[in-house]
């Protein structure tokens, strides 16, 4: 196995950060990593905002859902799907670019284009020694979230990621079964039968873990999670900010 | 410079594979490589589709927009945002978590994990030497390519990646300026003169470049492509196949 996997395999969400700078030879080395990736047609549809105000650091981990890892960390980032200055390049060749910038598929390229550099910022961040959490939470109120980073329309902030010197580790989840994320050729309906396996390895995992120990499946987790509708606000406040209208 | 990260910065889209096979050994890493990413409250929210029939791998390109590296390949992946399996795991606890698929959050929850995954993936076969390439170009027909592939509703391919021993590399197409991307603390507009800037650089790089010159510039190769408003069906494909009703 080679140092690449094995940073890779080697992942789990850190919440607990050591209070030790990060060098800014390492945050450039990070933001060159993500800008590394593949992008759709070439058009970089993202930004990276580096949250370094402590004030909005804690403004955001109030938003996100009181998380303390979202405030105290090496460093902060939020990563935006980000379509806007595709329209100024447009304007210069007075090209009417509204339709694709406003389709399912226009935000499709955007979202996918953060994601690819986000994981390789999670990546080049984990391999050296530092430790990565994705915060989905920014998710609950983006209104507040744009508005604090002066996002503006045809931007939207899609998620954090709160990285730093490991405090701790918790263990590793074990994901589902190869056989059921992956399929040849065609897809596989899942059967009762995996899913009430996986459930069995998920209760003993959260049974025996060290910390936070709790008596819980699979799809007990997730289907309670979803019957919840989080963020159903996004349904109208991504078109408001100019994605898929 | 650690390994992980030569290799992230050393990507460029290979389009030109060996006849040679990948074992079995590297596609199963590369699997669990993308398995160990990040997901959002542990939803796993994506299934990959590994394509290893010919016939399927001549249609997908001919769907695809007639890409020889889609069909000619050591490897093909299919990426697909899935809540499929979340349906089936409330109905084991009679939950209704309709509202939930049926959202943007769900939608961009489930594109984002699979874009995560997909990137892990990406950089896994690479730091084994591979190449890759990511093949957007399936979404000019996602109904031919969900019918090929037997996706169900609630699961929605999003783009392939053709993985093979690398036939001869491109140079790496240089980025948008970091100062561009990344942003402090708040969002900066772009301005006319990084957009100038940058287009002299891209200018010089296809100019240059030792295969397929061309004399174009980023914004008007952005803004030509953006005008053109590709894949306007997805607006209505996606709710149609359960996500963003």
């Amino acid at each position: 196995m080679n140092p690449a996997i094995e940073t890779i395999l080697n992942h789990r969400s850190v919440r607990n950060f050591k209070n030790d700078p990060i060098p800014e030879s390492n945050i450039n080395e990070i933001i060159r990593a993500a800008q590394s990736a593949s992008t759709s047609s070439f058009l970089q549809a993202y930004s990276i905002i580096g949250v370094t105000s402590q004030e909005k650091k804690d403004r955001l981990a109030a938003l996100a859902g009181g998380q303390t890892y979202v405030s105290e960390n090496g460093y902060f980032f939020v990563f935006c799907a980000d379509l806007s200055r595709h329209l100024t390049a447009a304007s210069v060749h007075e090209q009417d670019i509204s339709a694709s910038v406003e389709s399912t598929e226009g935000f499709m390229v955007a979202v996918i284009d953060a994601a690819l550099a986000a994981q390789n910022a999670a990546i080049a961040a984990e391999s050296m020694g530092l430790g990565i959490c994705y915060i989905g939470g920014l998710r609950n109120n983006l209104e507040a979230v744009s508005s604090l980073l002066q996002t503006p329309d045809n931007v939207l902030p899609l998620f954090g990621m709160a990285v730093g010197w490991p405090d701790s580790y918790q263990e590793q989840k074990p994901r589902l079964p190869q056989t059921v994320i992956f399929h040849e050729n065609e897809y596989n309906e899942i059967k009762h039968a995996q899913l009430r396996a996986y459930d069995q390895t998920i209760f003993n995992y959260y049974r025996s873990r060290a910390n936070t120990k709790k008596e819980i499946t699979w799809t007990s987790q997730v289907s309670s999670a979803l019957a919840k509708s989080k963020r159903l606000y996004l349904n109208k406040f991504v078109p408001q900010k100019g994605f898929m209208k």
